[in-house]
């Protein structure tokens, strides 16, 4: 454990692929807490997709990380020092601290967790926002129906394998798209997909998708977008629902990439595609995370957990989700409780 | 009146634009009813954009128009000879009977209308097709609330002209986008529509849009597609809906045609696109003729007819049509009653 401080802040907003060099590591003094105030020691940080939004200076739901400022990032912490009455010493909690050692909070947006009831780090995963996100992201946008085809992409993240997998419970047809032959293998053998393919090495989209889809489409969670979701869009059914929860394979282009346009399919069809933010359910979180922990105990659900040691490493980690290295979940481990 | 009947059949499948050689001029006696069936003759044609694509040999929602078959259409008629007990001589009925002087029925998708109520032709226009088109596009898909600002592209035609005073009637601010500037001037001064503009002569989408939507885009009723479609995409608020009816900038084109992708901003914003079909809405158009012939009793919705003279000049009428000329519901006046 350092005696002081260690933080990530943006050095420079990238274009294309963030490099390690966008970030810069700066040392402080562990900071004291204030009235109301409690400071947090980091065991686990999240990297997440998202992330690389906030790295640009543009409008968006949220606002731009500032050159010089802390990462942001979710983070699983232990209280160390509190004036804060509902914040003891001890207590481990969930919320987001950024990419730092040590956070000083008035408590807004934590939340206390239960080390009994599962591993802390499924706060950041599982039982967390990409819990949340594959739950709502899938039930409530999209309402699948028993028997009918549901493809996601990115589907061996920590979203992915989770909508699949909720897709299967509720007695749907779940096709995966994944970015190598471990995680086609992971999804189909391990997480009980019905199929998958990898589209690096595939001849055409199209074809696979035709081959395992013989009965259409009904369903797409969309986790990466460009060619893979217009190709996903040349087969649906009709009225079809589409779930756009991420667009992987934009955030990092220097410039906005040409498709097909595919307006008159949606049209035809009767298409509905939606576009959220798990935020949107908040309200919602405790039953979603109530029934996904029921379905962990059951044994319906599996997740995983790629793990990097280090927090000296984050960024690292972090460049190596977004260009698709993690099979599940991506965290830090910062330090043990 | 001629002895016999005429008919337009599918001669060739255009490329691109269609044109008059596309169809065929034929003359055939006029049939006699069997059993159960009427012979009715073509007071009133329709032409829709819909048609350019039953055209194409390609699935789609209905089945495409086969080489020599009689062209597909809506038509108001009357019975004139009937061995049907529905459908006695002199009844006026609506129905799809095609492009054709005289045709046979049994009755199907046909329905007996009160000239006495409203003009027989808006069984084709307001109380017809593009009228429940328009009330149930933008009512049932969007869900405009007072104060959102609607923007409508091919606002100065059937549908879209009455989408506008639709959106006024629910309190909503509506800005049209027209192709000339006469469509500019009907959609503002006569229509009540807050503000236009000429998508054929503005130097830029963005600043016109940007202009008449200060407080950004909350519903878009699209019945075009193509550049002026991404073009609001760039400009909408959080949640905004999007109702895609038409894409008739897309019709014609030999190959599809390349666009931005824009689905980060759909998730960002979390925008719901949704393609529709009017004849999902198929049992409530009792209620949406009911409430827009109420509408025109106020003086609230007002609806312009094109009425091109002569049977023999439908080709004509529906190719005008496409390229843009008409302002209001393109017909065709077949015969008087």
């Amino acid at each position: 454990m350092s005696e002081t401080n260690r933080q990530f802040t943006l050095a420079a907003r990238p274009k294309g692929m963030p490099s390690e060099s966008d970030f810069n590591l700066v040392e402080s003094p562990i900071p004291t807490p204030g009235a109301n105030q409690f400071v947090a020691r980091t065991l686990y940080l999240s990297v997440d997709p998202y992330m690389r939004g906030r790295m640009n200076d543009v409008k968006s739901y949220a606002p731009a990380v500032q050159l010089g400022e802390v990462m942001t990032g979710g983070t699983v912490s232990v209280v160390t020092a509190s004036n804060h009455p509902g914040f003891q010493v001890g207590k481990i909690v969930e919320g987001n601290l950024g990419w730092q050692e040590y956070a000083l909070s008035d408590g807004t947006g934590m939340r206390i967790i239960d080390p009994d009831l599962a591993p802390i780090s499924t706060a950041l995963g599982v039982l967390g926002m990409p819990g949340m996100t594959a739950y709502f992201g899938l039930l409530e946008i999209t309402n699948p129906k028993p028997g009918e085809t549901v493809v996601v992409s990115g589907a061996a993240g920590a979203v992915g394998s989770l909508v699949g997998q909720i897709a299967k419970i509720k007695g749907c047809r779940a096709i995966g798209i994944a970015g190598n032959d471990d995680k086609v293998r992971h999804i189909t053998e391990d997480l009980g997909f019905d199929g998958a393919f990898n589209y690096k090495t595939v001849s055409s989209y199209h074809d696979e998708l035709s081959r395992l889809c013989p009965n259409g489409i009904d369903v797409y969670f969309d986790n990466v977008g460009g060619e893979i979701t217009d190709t996903v869009i040349s087969l649906v059914n009709p009225r079809a629902r589409l779930s756009i929860c991420g667009q992987i394979s934009q955030y990092n282009l220097e410039k906005p990439e040409l498709g097909p346009r595919w307006l008159t399919t949606i049209l035809r069809s009767q298409v509905r595609i939606e576009g959220f933010l798990v935020f949107q359910f908040l309200d919602q979180y405790e039953t979603g995370q109530r029934e996904m922990a029921q379905w962990i105990r059951e044994g319906k659900l599996k997740y995983r957990e790629d793990i990097m040691e280090g927090f000296e490493n984050t960024p690292k980690a972090f460049i190596q989700m977004l260009q698709g290295a993690n099979t599940g979940k991506q965290l830090v481990h910062v330090a043990d409780l």
